[in-house]
């Protein structure tokens, strides 16, 4: 059985955005038991991925592992068009996730305790992103 | 339902290729019209990401990117035997994806507008790589 | 057909073990000849990658690339409450896997000859991890 649904997730520009309720919400409302969700961003400069969920200061220093990294405005690139968070956002997006895929065990993502799913906006300015939820089970 | 078949795909050496109508071709003969398609590639040097498919600069930055960040030819590594692209070629592999999944819609790939799936060759010299596709349905 | 296990892993800290063997034995018990195998590590200090498995210096290669690249004790991070190793293990496990899906054929992971599955332990001190291995077919 496979059940398909579209999020939309809007965000102030870039960070770490906490999915994880959203994605349960899909896993509620297709009545699974135990399978698989699996998520889709439908972008290349937006990213997906499974991180600690306790502390705020690990997604921050994240966001300054990435920034020191991968920094804006750097040179190397010819495609600046969109500013220069335009091609850092592409480097970070293929470093990290477009899609997860996350076991669902009683009803429920069987996330380990300190795991959280998360939209990782890589552009500066405000977006609105687009996500597939794919929820299979027997 | 499930539906696997397995593709070759050659290249003069290092560089990202799309495959995304090889792909789309894997959909098709499946006559499936939603669910999951996995897309696995059976080595270690050379791997597949989801990256914009508007702007070649896109792909040539990223390929920068990757030449300063894992440089060929790094004394630190000990595994050179094929050469100096040969460790670099799997540092590479580990930090981008050995298989993506991506939902199906309407019969085809639901990818985004500016998405397109790449084979990123990582050796320096040409390479024929074995990809195999499984699709995923009601 | 959808079945799930779950795999405990002991470890003696930092470094990168194989677990091939373990999914492999998850696909034999559960008696499919072809579909997809997919593994999830419920950790976000710890991690999945598929890499060469042939000379082990691959891998201590891969080990000192991080090493550099993510330095333990980097003044960079304000979360450390847990040692020098704790924010670059999370740093680690974001640029590498949580979870990994490889195709399965004839009763076996249909790996690549130079493909193995790896734990990637990334704290100092030894851990038991735990995965969730979740079995696919017609």
């Amino acid at each position: 059985m496979i059940t398909q649904s579209r999020i939309k997730s809007s965000n102030p520009g870039r960070g770490t955005y906490d999915i994880t309720r959203d994605l349960n919400a899909c896993v509620s409302a297709a009545g699974v038991n135990s399978g698989l969700a699996h998520v889709f961003i439908h972008h290349t400069s937006a990213s997906l991925i499974i991180c600690e969920n306790a502390d705020p200061a690990v997604r921050s220093d994240l966001e300054a592992y990435m920034t020191r990294t991968v920094p804006d405005g750097d040179p190397l690139y010819r495609h600046s068009q969109e500013g220069p968070d335009d091609m850092p956002a592409h480097v970070r997006s293929v470093l990290t996730q477009t899609s997860l895929t996350v076991p669902i065990f009683d009803g429920r993502l069987a996330l380990g305790t300190w795991q959280g799913i998360y939209l990782w906006e890589h552009r500066l300015e405000p977006h609105t992103r687009t996500l597939t939820v794919t929820i299979q089970s027997e």
